[in-house]
């Protein structure tokens, strides 16, 4: 195991030195006040990143799965409804999460490949008069397809239904890498971990609660201690957490926000598109389809690629893996064998993308797939190079 | 923050060279065959940590709080019966836990500063003749007062009764620490972290389940997803997570074992026991008296010390820290103000230990309490020089 | 400051997780016995890399420069003459130290891109009936020019010509990477660094001395004192130096001998050819032609690349490092401005290679060369798939 | 190897977490402008260290040694006059180097545990009437005998005898630790090394001149090549240096600067008065003497410690590592057995030089010498406390 050549999996990421050092961090005594300065900083960088004022943002040593759990069993009892969408492996775990905690799920169906139907969405709100249904689940960036959806337009059918429901967004794979608005679009709970947008390894579950939210904690009747926001909240009030807390990994999650707010999360994302762009024109130059059907729905964190009919996709990953030593997803679920997927988020460059692509190229090459070498890179240099080129013009 | 002292809370411990350099890990594909050779060997690492064949291990990015309700949510049904002793602040909040998923507690009230009451137990448990109790709860060494029970006597008193009641034991401050015997002891479910015995930051809750436990879950009611054993086996059972591991932690985790069984378990727990003996030695030299009410109760992994009658034993930790950077753990719940807590597990040696005595000392000293200067680390030196003499005589 | 990209400079390479974390070591005793289990296989490791059964390896802390000094100043005495080739930066500053040292050298000019001249050697070497000439200066591979010798060759001239002069070769960028064979080639005096082959920073002068050599120490009067190898002889008997070692670097010299051992010498040796007529595909695919003029000469640790006339060559590094964060190296001394150069020795994947390769092509391209995008990369990918296939083949 | 207890050797010193990770640098372009933002800011903060406003900063992968032959082989000439008086190993090694480059030197043999005698200094100089003496040699701080000497008393004689030789100061043990006054004093060459004000490891000499040695260096016609000054200034002119710099130690040692920069000197050194004054009360406290035959002569960064007539003072040092792990540092020379040394320089705490005194402590009782178990501890706990307690009244 050499480590040497980058991951292109959609998470964890490439962890960038400095944060690598800021996780290996010795212990600390974390009820002494140094913890504080670590703690508070963390969190509110983490409202920044979610574009909040106001949002109550917990931080939990678990994993965006964890998260989930966090904003179902603090806010719901048992037999509330909640509609969600199922477009993806994602959305559906996340069903399936509402499903064992006893939560009664309208669940509308939609293609894999396709962005969350807010038509639908506004449909089956409208028609919920009773207003029974209590939250509303929307997976902003489903990983399994590579395809984003459209969250703000989800606001919309909440408010043009007239509808109270809380809006739920899993942002897992999109926060920190793509444009998230937790205020301007009205989110209640956003999710996501640390090992994505943030750069960090797993290990964190990241939250955001809306007041709405928080005063739906107390009446939720769910059953919940380690995920419980109340305790978490007043540990954060000492300066402290309700058990021992990942020390390292928030110092991380601290440095991980300054380097983003400092880059700009404007910048940060237009360099994901940069690179997510790269990585779409190389899949055009190889003459093969994104799993996400239309532009709207592509995610500039991951691409989904369906290879021909009758080719198992996951032996491009396999292959890549054994001969290669380069990592890239599988497809999961519905598109197992179908896609495979290249990681384009966190802590990526230009030149470290290229890699990738070349190496993706050789790999269907070498299983027979009628690819041109060099092609899909070239395709990703000329995106790579007009920026460049802007940039410098920009800069003279 | 210089780092440079060692800590002496009783968790997290400071973490070894070896142990960080092995959680400070480049991102690696956690779906590829390389964290199969990862999260296998730490699984039956631990298992031999626990004196086991046969354990079910289980390991969740969460924490020692993580792993009680993992006990609880895979096994038992809302408004199951168990028994619990409060003897502290750690039985104390995994009671309380209990009674916020719906459990119906049977609480033993017991001194802090003793140990968990086993006839007591029995007596509970021989006049629930309808075997209404599912599970007994048991801390094996309650951190807040440094009092280590008798798991042995919890096991000897379910037998006695002819109880089947499953028998779960927090050994989040013991294991890896202080002698555990999963099967011998018949424990259905042992809880611990990565940040006491294993020596490794917080991050990972740390289960094993018997057969026994691994039967109840298929009737268990409790909601439970982030935490379900069912989905983490069949994902292990395919070398992988149901959802991302902190490989990092895992990787230390299993270096963690490593390290124990190749020093011994049984000269790790002689190890603890000299290094608290010498504590003890130098808390005996101040004049002052353990919180732990009885030698049988001394715990080897800390010792809790009361200060004299009207004195603030929280000032010892806050002086320590402020003017000597020496991080001590204060008094919780019951015993708040009135011990200071001087953790000795996980890496230590005696000479790092003599300086957190040496610290306490001159702590005490400014404080005005009447200790005399070095007479603690005398004491202590007594402890540690005559075992160096009979290491030295074993060897010759 | 990203450190993402890898760097493409002919040394320091990219250094591998693994070495990285044997040279972060904390401080222990140099002269504890410890420092012997690290001293005495590190010099086993280089007497095995440079293929010599005999050769007493000596580490300074100090760089190559440092161990031309050792070679010279252990060995000769002021006025002795010695024969040297200038071909290229290196084999220049090598005779410019024997003339700062009061040696009187015959140069033997020969055109930067050419080898060393060994016929020529063999004339000069016939003519000196009274061998006068003590020593034969020959640089394995000429960094600037990316230029490999022949020191069989220049053997083989020693022999014919039957001179007992001795043989110093500067093996800096060649030993560990490419073929070296001390005792085959009846080398005296063989010099290194840390930063190439082994892996790791700068900081090690790594040099080995025949017996011939060993016996030339006993009348040398260059003064010398930090690079006395009798000093350190004697030190390393007592499994010490004659001051200070560098104890990180010298555990991470132990570990990278262990990595190129357990890899095998010629498969390493393989690797990097592998990798080098991957670069070299490039640049023909590119049109372009390399400052080595014949098949011959081509080194596989570093490839010197003319660009076309009128073009200053340069600017394809200030661009790369200014618009891409990626470091190639400039040409120096007669061939500045005319070549650049792409270093790939050391820790490298193809995978990372063909990130380099599109760096340059990109770059080229900006700085309007008539250069197809994709087309090194292709060029490259078919040799990186051509072996890969048949490792697969071999591997069936 | 457990590296858990701090190293008491006198240099390498232990490291603290931040220089390691300084230090722990992935590998970047030593030819590219980020090289320049170590180097200048590097040999700024050691100018600032130095306590001087013109000194030229010289920094090379080497050590101390090299820093002494950087400082004879650029300024003197074969043949040349040097006094210096012998008082310890270091001072003695250097009077040895001196006489291998054909030096003449002019010893004044002075008792191992007295500083330089300036008077005889003096006397020699006055009696020089024809300034052939080109350079005096004075060791600031002998680290073989804990012997601090007054250089500004050298000074004073160089001035009082009007003689123009120059002032070269071996400042290895104390730069960075002891005050250090290279303009007030009239310096011309200054010399240290890395591990030991400057809590690195060792791998880099760093040297000062004056403009008076930068003048000598043009008619100096001792052979260098390494250690040239004037190719190393050539190279800073370009940011860069004339071979491969260590890139990661000299990023530790601008990081080392701004630690001790920014605590202040002064603060620095009367921290590392307190710490010896503690350890020297220990001293007082066993009964024993300090090789240094007076207060005037007490190091602040090394105590080396006389044992008992008959007692061989290498049995504390040879025991503490093998039975507590402890590294102390043995006599050399002419205390070989006579002494033992506690280093106690550097990143160190008054808590672990506690750690460091008990151990020393537990060794002599085990050993059989008549010592009370804690009692130098107490003597220097008093110390440690008063201190504390007056830092606590100033803060109030």
């Amino acid at each position: 195991m050499s480590f040497q050549n980058p991951v292109f999996i959609p998470g964890p990421t490439n962890i960038p030195e400095r944060l690598r050092k800021a996780c290996d961090m010795p212990t600390i005594d974390h009820r002494s006040p140094l913890f504080g300065q670590i703690l508070h900083p963390a969190r509110e960088g983490v409202q920044k990143v979610l574009k909040s004022d106001s949002a109550e943002v917990f931080i939990f040593p678990s994993t965006g799965t964890g998260g989930w759990e966090t904003a179902l069993s603090n806010t719901l009892s048992p037999g509330d409804k909640v509609l969600a969408a199922r477009n993806g492996m994602f959305s559906h775990r996340w069903i399936d999460m509402c499903q064992r905690h006893d939560l009664d799920v309208t669940i509308v169906e939609t293609p894999w490949g396709e962005g969350l139907p807010a038509a639908r969405y506004e449909e089956v709100l409208a028609a919920d008069t009773g207003h029974e249904i209590k939250a509303v689940l929307a997976t902003h960036n489903e990983t399994a397809t590579g395809v984003k959806s459209d969250i703000a337009a989800v606001r919309r059918a909440l408010d043009t239904a007239g509808h109270p429901a809380m809006l739920f967004v899993d942002g897992v794979s999109s926060i920190g890498s793509m444009d998230f608005r937790f205020d301007e679009w009205g989110v209640d709970v956003a999710v996501t971990g640390s090992q994505k947008g943030f750069m960090l390894s797993a290990g964190l579950a990241i939250v955001g609660f809306s007041d709405k939210a928080m005063q739906a904690t107390k009446t939720a009747r769910l059953p919940r201690t380690f995920f419980d926001v109340h305790d978490m909240a007043k540990g954060y009030a000492n300066s402290a957490y309700p058990y021992t807390p990942a020390v390292g990994l928030l110092n991380g999650l601290n440095e991980a926000c300054g380097m983003l707010l400092s880059e700009g999360l404007d910048n940060v994302f237009a360099r994901h598109t940069r690179i997510a762009e790269g990585v779409r024109a190389a899949v055009g130059a190889w003459g093969l389809d994104l799993c996400a059907t239309a532009p709207e729905f592509y995610s500039d964190t991951v691409s989904a690629i369906r290879t021909p009919e009758g080719f198992d996709a996951t032996r491009v990953v396999t292959h890549a893996a054994d001969v290669y030593g380069v990592a890239f997803g599988v497809g999961l679920g519905e598109v197992a064998g179908k896609v495979f997927r290249i990681g384009h988020l966190g802590s990526l460059t230009d030149v470290m993308t290229l890699s990738g692509i070349a190496t993706a190229e050789m790999c269907m090459v070498d299983l027979g797939l009628d690819i041109e070498l060099g092609s899909g890179v070239a395709a990703a240099q000329r995106i790579y190079r007009a920026d460049a080129a802007l940039a410098r013009k920009d800069a003279a």
